[in-house]
Protein backbone atom coordinates (compact mmCIF):
# COMPACT_ATOMS: atom_id res chain seq x y z
CA UNK A 1 0.00 0.00 0.00
CA UNK A 2 1.50 3.35 -0.85
CA UNK A 3 1.69 5.58 1.82
CA UNK A 4 -0.41 8.87 2.66
CA UNK A 5 0.54 12.36 2.11
CA UNK A 6 1.09 14.24 4.81
CA UNK A 7 0.34 18.17 4.16
CA UNK A 8 0.36 20.91 6.92
CA UNK A 9 -1.01 24.37 6.97
CA UNK A 10 0.51 26.79 8.62
CA UNK A 11 0.34 30.48 9.29
CA UNK A 12 -0.04 33.53 12.05
CA UNK A 13 -2.87 34.53 13.52
CA UNK A 14 -6.44 35.76 10.92
CA UNK A 15 -3.88 34.22 8.19
CA UNK A 16 -7.21 32.39 6.51
CA UNK A 17 -6.60 28.79 8.37
CA UNK A 18 -10.42 27.47 8.31
CA UNK A 19 -11.57 28.90 5.31
CA UNK A 20 -8.87 27.64 2.94
CA UNK A 21 -8.95 23.83 5.11
CA UNK A 22 -11.96 23.74 4.01
CA UNK A 23 -11.08 24.09 0.36
CA UNK A 24 -8.23 21.52 0.71
CA UNK A 25 -10.80 19.08 1.93
CA UNK A 26 -13.22 19.13 -0.60
CA UNK A 27 -10.41 18.73 -3.02
CA UNK A 28 -9.02 16.13 -1.64
CA UNK A 29 -13.23 14.71 -1.29
CA UNK A 30 -13.99 15.79 -5.29
CA UNK A 31 -10.27 12.88 -5.99
CA UNK A 32 -11.56 10.60 -4.25
CA UNK A 33 -8.83 10.87 -2.15
CA UNK A 34 -9.36 9.12 1.47
CA UNK A 35 -7.90 11.42 3.96
CA UNK A 36 -8.36 12.95 8.30
CA UNK A 37 -8.42 16.44 9.09
CA UNK A 38 -6.73 17.15 12.28
CA UNK A 39 -4.94 20.16 14.10
CA UNK A 40 -2.21 21.00 16.46
CA UNK A 41 -1.89 21.81 19.35
CA UNK A 42 -4.02 18.40 19.98
CA UNK A 43 -6.19 16.12 17.59
CA UNK A 44 -6.19 13.01 20.04
CA UNK A 45 -8.70 12.94 23.42
CA UNK A 46 -5.23 13.21 25.36
CA UNK A 47 -3.67 15.86 23.79
CA UNK A 48 -6.26 18.19 23.29
CA UNK A 49 -6.38 18.36 27.09
CA UNK A 50 -2.43 19.90 26.44
CA UNK A 51 -4.08 22.20 24.49
CA UNK A 52 -6.97 22.90 26.59
CA UNK A 53 -3.77 23.88 28.91
CA UNK A 54 -1.60 25.92 26.23
CA UNK A 55 -4.83 28.23 24.92
CA UNK A 56 -6.04 28.64 28.35
CA UNK A 57 -6.30 32.25 29.13
CA UNK A 58 -6.06 32.00 32.86
CA UNK A 59 -2.19 30.40 32.26
CA UNK A 60 -0.94 33.75 32.10
CA UNK A 61 2.93 32.19 34.41
CA UNK A 62 3.27 29.58 31.91
CA UNK A 63 6.85 29.82 31.10
CA UNK A 64 8.56 29.43 27.69
CA UNK A 65 10.48 25.67 27.98
CA UNK A 66 7.49 24.10 29.84
CA UNK A 67 5.14 25.69 26.68
CA UNK A 68 7.42 23.67 24.47
CA UNK A 69 7.68 20.87 25.78
CA UNK A 70 3.85 20.79 26.37
CA UNK A 71 3.65 21.23 22.77
CA UNK A 72 6.22 18.54 21.71
CA UNK A 73 4.15 16.06 24.74
CA UNK A 74 1.14 16.94 22.77
CA UNK A 75 2.90 16.25 19.19
CA UNK A 76 4.79 12.81 20.32
CA UNK A 77 0.71 11.72 21.18
CA UNK A 78 -0.77 13.19 18.11
CA UNK A 79 1.91 11.46 15.58
CA UNK A 80 2.00 7.76 17.80
CA UNK A 81 -1.64 7.56 17.94
CA UNK A 82 -3.23 9.26 14.98
CA UNK A 83 -0.74 10.57 12.64
CA UNK A 84 1.29 7.64 11.61
CA UNK A 85 -1.29 5.00 12.05
CA UNK A 86 -3.17 6.76 9.21
CA UNK A 87 -0.17 7.90 6.70
CA UNK A 88 0.36 4.18 7.00
CA UNK A 89 -2.90 2.92 6.52
CA UNK A 90 -2.50 5.14 3.18
CA UNK A 91 -4.96 8.11 3.85
CA UNK A 92 -3.68 11.41 3.71
CA UNK A 93 -3.40 13.65 6.52
CA UNK A 94 -4.65 17.32 6.58
CA UNK A 95 -3.15 19.38 10.20
CA UNK A 96 -3.99 22.77 10.53
CA UNK A 97 -0.19 23.84 12.07
CA UNK A 98 2.56 21.36 13.01
CA UNK A 99 6.19 21.49 13.88
CA UNK A 100 6.85 25.12 11.96
CA UNK A 101 4.49 26.15 14.53
CA UNK A 102 6.97 25.49 17.33
CA UNK A 103 9.99 27.22 15.76
CA UNK A 104 7.22 30.23 14.02
CA UNK A 105 6.04 30.74 17.74
CA UNK A 106 8.22 29.18 20.28
CA UNK A 107 11.28 30.23 18.71
CA UNK A 108 10.45 33.67 17.15
CA UNK A 109 7.98 34.90 19.22
CA UNK A 110 9.55 33.23 22.39
CA UNK A 111 13.17 33.35 21.26
CA UNK A 112 14.15 30.25 22.16
CA UNK A 113 16.32 28.71 20.42
CA UNK A 114 15.69 27.08 16.88
CA UNK A 115 18.76 23.95 18.14
CA UNK A 116 16.14 23.34 21.10
CA UNK A 117 13.41 22.87 18.69
CA UNK A 118 15.12 20.95 16.66
CA UNK A 119 16.59 18.63 19.16
CA UNK A 120 13.01 17.57 20.10
CA UNK A 121 11.81 17.31 16.16
CA UNK A 122 14.19 14.98 15.98
CA UNK A 123 13.78 12.98 18.59
CA UNK A 124 9.62 12.93 18.44
CA UNK A 125 9.84 12.67 14.81
CA UNK A 126 12.75 10.69 13.38
CA UNK A 127 12.75 11.47 9.97
CA UNK A 128 9.30 12.24 9.85
CA UNK A 129 8.74 15.16 8.10
CA UNK A 130 5.40 17.24 6.11
CA UNK A 131 5.58 16.31 1.89
CA UNK A 132 4.04 19.51 1.64
CA UNK A 133 3.77 22.79 4.13
CA UNK A 134 1.26 25.28 2.64
CA UNK A 135 2.32 28.75 4.33
CA UNK A 136 -0.94 31.10 4.63
CA UNK A 137 0.83 34.56 4.87
CA UNK A 138 -0.81 37.51 5.59
CA UNK A 139 0.38 40.95 7.01
CA UNK A 140 0.19 41.44 10.84
CA UNK A 141 -1.86 44.35 10.76
CA UNK A 142 -4.13 42.93 8.74
CA UNK A 143 -3.97 39.05 10.06
CA UNK A 144 -4.99 40.83 13.60
CA UNK A 145 -7.41 43.30 12.45
CA UNK A 146 -9.39 39.66 11.00
CA UNK A 147 -8.34 38.20 14.95
CA UNK A 148 -10.31 41.12 16.23
CA UNK A 149 -13.04 41.09 14.25
CA UNK A 150 -13.94 37.17 15.01
CA UNK A 151 -13.96 37.78 18.76
CA UNK A 152 -12.90 35.95 21.63
CA UNK A 153 -8.68 35.37 21.62
CA UNK A 154 -6.95 32.44 23.44
CA UNK A 155 -3.58 33.09 25.50
CA UNK A 156 -1.40 33.48 22.14
CA UNK A 157 -3.73 36.07 20.56
CA UNK A 158 -3.28 37.91 23.32
CA UNK A 159 0.15 38.88 22.64
CA UNK A 160 1.40 42.17 21.38
CA UNK A 161 1.98 43.19 17.52
CA UNK A 162 5.96 42.46 17.94
CA UNK A 163 5.37 39.15 18.64
CA UNK A 164 3.21 38.26 15.89
CA UNK A 165 6.12 40.10 13.40
CA UNK A 166 8.53 38.04 14.90
CA UNK A 167 6.26 34.81 14.00
CA UNK A 168 5.93 35.70 10.55
CA UNK A 169 9.22 36.42 9.89
CA UNK A 170 10.08 32.80 11.30
CA UNK A 171 7.81 31.51 8.92
CA UNK A 172 9.24 32.68 6.05
CA UNK A 173 12.56 31.76 7.44
CA UNK A 174 11.51 28.34 7.38
CA UNK A 175 9.81 28.36 3.88
CA UNK A 176 13.36 30.17 2.47
CA UNK A 177 15.27 27.25 4.27
CA UNK A 178 12.83 24.82 2.77
CA UNK A 179 11.52 25.39 -0.56
CA UNK A 180 11.37 21.80 -1.65
CA UNK A 181 8.36 21.28 0.72
CA UNK A 182 7.10 24.92 1.54
CA UNK A 183 4.23 26.53 -0.55
CA UNK A 184 4.09 30.39 -0.13
CA UNK A 185 0.77 31.79 -0.45
CA UNK A 186 -0.62 35.21 -0.03
CA UNK A 187 -4.20 35.12 1.11
CA UNK A 188 -4.87 39.06 0.40
CA UNK A 189 -6.30 39.02 -2.64
CA UNK A 190 -10.04 37.51 -3.79
CA UNK A 191 -10.79 34.47 -2.43
CA UNK A 192 -11.09 32.83 -5.59
CA UNK A 193 -7.56 33.51 -6.49
CA UNK A 194 -5.87 31.93 -3.52
CA UNK A 195 -8.26 29.00 -4.39
CA UNK A 196 -6.95 29.10 -7.44
CA UNK A 197 -3.42 28.81 -6.15
CA UNK A 198 -4.62 26.53 -3.48
CA UNK A 199 -5.55 24.09 -6.43
CA UNK A 200 -2.65 23.96 -8.51
CA UNK A 201 -0.42 23.44 -5.47
CA UNK A 202 -2.60 20.09 -4.88
CA UNK A 203 -2.70 19.19 -7.92
CA UNK A 204 1.38 19.22 -7.49
CA UNK A 205 1.16 17.35 -4.25
CA UNK A 206 -1.44 14.87 -5.83
CA UNK A 207 0.44 14.16 -8.83
CA UNK A 208 4.20 13.32 -7.59
CA UNK B 1 21.53 35.42 52.03
CA UNK B 2 21.95 31.92 52.29
CA UNK B 3 20.26 29.86 49.21
CA UNK B 4 18.14 27.30 50.77
CA UNK B 5 18.89 23.58 50.58
CA UNK B 6 17.17 21.59 48.30
CA UNK B 7 16.68 18.32 49.52
CA UNK B 8 14.06 15.46 47.14
CA UNK B 9 12.41 12.74 48.65
CA UNK B 10 12.21 9.82 46.00
CA UNK B 11 11.38 5.76 46.32
CA UNK B 12 9.02 3.55 44.30
CA UNK B 13 5.39 2.86 45.23
CA UNK B 14 4.67 2.07 49.30
CA UNK B 15 8.40 2.94 50.36
CA UNK B 16 6.63 5.36 52.66
CA UNK B 17 7.51 8.89 51.15
CA UNK B 18 4.03 10.04 53.11
CA UNK B 19 4.94 9.49 56.70
CA UNK B 20 8.53 10.13 56.62
CA UNK B 21 8.14 13.17 54.72
CA UNK B 22 6.15 14.39 57.79
CA UNK B 23 8.74 13.63 59.73
CA UNK B 24 11.40 15.70 57.89
CA UNK B 25 9.07 18.70 57.98
CA UNK B 26 8.57 18.23 61.57
CA UNK B 27 12.60 18.16 62.11
CA UNK B 28 12.68 21.48 59.92
CA UNK B 29 10.15 23.25 62.21
CA UNK B 30 11.79 21.91 65.71
CA UNK B 31 15.39 23.75 64.32
CA UNK B 32 13.58 26.56 63.27
CA UNK B 33 14.21 26.22 59.25
CA UNK B 34 12.33 27.95 57.12
CA UNK B 35 10.77 25.86 54.29
CA UNK B 36 8.40 24.60 51.42
CA UNK B 37 6.75 21.37 51.09
CA UNK B 38 6.07 20.43 47.30
CA UNK B 39 5.33 17.32 44.88
CA UNK B 40 6.28 16.58 41.78
CA UNK B 41 4.53 16.26 39.28
CA UNK B 42 2.72 19.03 40.30
CA UNK B 43 3.69 21.43 42.46
CA UNK B 44 2.45 24.48 40.99
CA UNK B 45 -1.31 25.39 39.19
CA UNK B 46 -0.48 24.75 35.80
CA UNK B 47 2.29 21.67 36.89
CA UNK B 48 -0.83 20.38 38.95
CA UNK B 49 -3.02 20.14 35.82
CA UNK B 50 -0.17 18.80 33.92
CA UNK B 51 -0.12 15.83 37.07
CA UNK B 52 -4.01 15.11 36.55
CA UNK B 53 -3.30 14.55 33.18
CA UNK B 54 -0.16 12.37 33.71
CA UNK B 55 -2.02 10.40 36.47
CA UNK B 56 -5.55 10.01 34.92
CA UNK B 57 -6.25 6.03 34.60
CA UNK B 58 -8.24 7.02 31.41
CA UNK B 59 -5.05 8.05 29.67
CA UNK B 60 -4.56 4.42 28.52
CA UNK B 61 -2.68 5.12 25.47
CA UNK B 62 -0.16 7.79 26.32
CA UNK B 63 2.54 7.01 24.97
CA UNK B 64 5.87 6.84 27.05
CA UNK B 65 7.89 10.25 24.53
CA UNK B 66 4.63 12.33 25.81
CA UNK B 67 4.69 11.03 29.40
CA UNK B 68 8.45 12.21 29.74
CA UNK B 69 7.79 15.64 28.00
CA UNK B 70 4.81 16.31 30.20
CA UNK B 71 7.01 15.44 33.56
CA UNK B 72 9.52 17.28 32.17
CA UNK B 73 7.09 20.67 31.49
CA UNK B 74 5.43 20.46 34.67
CA UNK B 75 9.44 20.24 35.98
CA UNK B 76 10.14 23.47 34.06
CA UNK B 77 7.37 25.00 35.69
CA UNK B 78 7.78 24.09 39.08
CA UNK B 79 11.09 25.13 39.01
CA UNK B 80 10.65 29.02 37.37
CA UNK B 81 7.52 29.55 39.44
CA UNK B 82 8.43 28.03 42.82
CA UNK B 83 11.79 25.56 43.55
CA UNK B 84 14.12 28.38 42.54
CA UNK B 85 12.45 31.41 44.07
CA UNK B 86 12.29 29.92 47.42
CA UNK B 87 16.23 28.60 47.37
CA UNK B 88 17.23 32.42 46.57
CA UNK B 89 15.04 33.27 49.09
CA UNK B 90 17.15 30.85 51.56
CA UNK B 91 13.86 28.54 52.15
CA UNK B 92 14.44 24.72 52.23
CA UNK B 93 12.58 23.07 49.43
CA UNK B 94 11.14 19.65 50.54
CA UNK B 95 10.09 17.76 47.46
CA UNK B 96 8.03 14.44 47.14
CA UNK B 97 9.95 13.22 43.92
CA UNK B 98 12.19 15.07 41.33
CA UNK B 99 14.06 14.32 38.28
CA UNK B 100 15.29 11.05 39.70
CA UNK B 101 11.60 9.92 39.44
CA UNK B 102 11.87 10.40 35.54
CA UNK B 103 15.16 8.33 35.55
CA UNK B 104 13.80 5.31 37.64
CA UNK B 105 9.77 5.32 36.18
CA UNK B 106 10.31 6.58 32.34
CA UNK B 107 13.88 5.32 32.07
CA UNK B 108 14.29 2.49 34.10
CA UNK B 109 9.94 1.39 34.05
CA UNK B 110 9.12 2.65 30.82
CA UNK B 111 12.47 1.87 29.19
CA UNK B 112 13.67 5.06 27.50
CA UNK B 113 16.81 5.88 27.39
CA UNK B 114 19.03 8.03 29.69
CA UNK B 115 20.69 9.84 27.73
CA UNK B 116 17.01 11.46 26.58
CA UNK B 117 16.32 12.23 30.32
CA UNK B 118 19.58 13.52 30.74
CA UNK B 119 19.73 16.13 27.91
CA UNK B 120 16.41 17.32 29.59
CA UNK B 121 17.22 17.60 32.53
CA UNK B 122 20.09 19.55 31.37
CA UNK B 123 18.18 21.59 29.38
CA UNK B 124 15.52 22.15 31.90
CA UNK B 125 17.42 22.43 34.96
CA UNK B 126 20.66 23.56 34.17
CA UNK B 127 23.48 23.32 36.86
CA UNK B 128 20.92 22.71 39.48
CA UNK B 129 20.32 19.46 41.34
CA UNK B 130 19.51 18.43 44.94
CA UNK B 131 21.71 19.07 48.05
CA UNK B 132 20.24 15.93 49.47
CA UNK B 133 18.21 12.67 47.99
CA UNK B 134 17.08 10.55 50.15
CA UNK B 135 16.24 7.20 48.60
CA UNK B 136 13.14 5.57 50.85
CA UNK B 137 13.99 2.12 49.85
CA UNK B 138 11.37 -1.27 50.25
CA UNK B 139 11.45 -4.51 48.63
CA UNK B 140 9.06 -4.36 45.48
CA UNK B 141 6.59 -6.85 47.23
CA UNK B 142 6.17 -5.08 50.45
CA UNK B 143 5.91 -1.73 48.79
CA UNK B 144 2.88 -3.19 46.74
CA UNK B 145 1.07 -4.37 49.38
CA UNK B 146 1.27 -1.73 51.36
CA UNK B 147 -0.56 0.05 48.41
CA UNK B 148 -3.19 -2.28 47.65
CA UNK B 149 -3.81 -1.81 51.41
CA UNK B 150 -4.42 2.09 50.16
CA UNK B 151 -7.19 1.09 48.22
CA UNK B 152 -7.72 3.16 45.17
CA UNK B 153 -4.51 3.66 42.17
CA UNK B 154 -3.36 5.65 40.24
CA UNK B 155 -2.42 4.78 36.24
CA UNK B 156 1.51 4.26 37.24
CA UNK B 157 0.19 1.79 40.79
CA UNK B 158 -2.11 -0.13 38.14
CA UNK B 159 1.53 -1.15 36.42
CA UNK B 160 2.70 -4.87 36.64
CA UNK B 161 5.41 -5.94 39.19
CA UNK B 162 8.18 -6.51 36.88
CA UNK B 163 7.37 -2.42 36.18
CA UNK B 164 8.12 -1.92 39.53
CA UNK B 165 11.13 -3.96 40.08
CA UNK B 166 12.81 -1.79 37.17
CA UNK B 167 12.05 1.40 39.07
CA UNK B 168 13.90 0.03 42.63
CA UNK B 169 16.89 -1.44 40.19
CA UNK B 170 16.78 2.40 38.57
CA UNK B 171 16.51 4.02 41.76
CA UNK B 172 19.28 2.17 43.61
CA UNK B 173 21.78 2.30 40.37
CA UNK B 174 21.09 6.24 40.47
CA UNK B 175 22.24 5.90 44.13
CA UNK B 176 25.43 3.98 43.63
CA UNK B 177 26.44 6.19 40.38
CA UNK B 178 25.86 9.30 42.90
CA UNK B 179 26.81 8.72 46.47
CA UNK B 180 28.09 12.48 47.52
CA UNK B 181 23.96 13.00 47.13
CA UNK B 182 22.30 10.19 48.24
CA UNK B 183 21.30 8.70 51.15
CA UNK B 184 19.35 5.19 50.79
CA UNK B 185 17.30 4.60 53.72
CA UNK B 186 15.79 0.96 54.33
CA UNK B 187 12.13 1.74 55.30
CA UNK B 188 11.59 -1.92 56.59
CA UNK B 189 12.62 -1.91 60.03
CA UNK B 190 10.34 0.05 62.70
CA UNK B 191 9.28 3.32 61.97
CA UNK B 192 11.52 4.85 64.72
CA UNK B 193 14.39 3.16 63.47
CA UNK B 194 13.61 4.60 60.36
CA UNK B 195 13.15 8.42 61.96
CA UNK B 196 16.53 8.00 63.94
CA UNK B 197 18.52 7.25 60.81
CA UNK B 198 16.28 10.22 58.92
CA UNK B 199 17.29 12.60 62.26
CA UNK B 200 21.23 11.38 61.29
CA UNK B 201 20.95 12.61 58.04
CA UNK B 202 18.99 15.81 57.93
CA UNK B 203 21.50 16.88 60.95
CA UNK B 204 24.09 15.98 58.33
CA UNK B 205 22.70 18.08 55.63
CA UNK B 206 21.54 20.88 57.99
CA UNK B 207 25.33 21.26 59.10
CA UNK B 208 27.06 21.31 55.97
Amino acid sequence: MTKGKFITIEGSEGAGKSTNIRFIQEYLLSKNIEFISTREPGGTPIAEKVRDLLLDKSNTNLCDDSELLLMFAARAQHLNELIIPALESGKWVISDRFTDASYAYQGGGRGLSWQKISQLEQWVQGDLRPDGTILLDIPVDIGMERVRERGETDRFEQEQLSFFNRIREAYLKLAWENPNRFYIVDTQPAIEDVHKQLMLIMDQLSAS
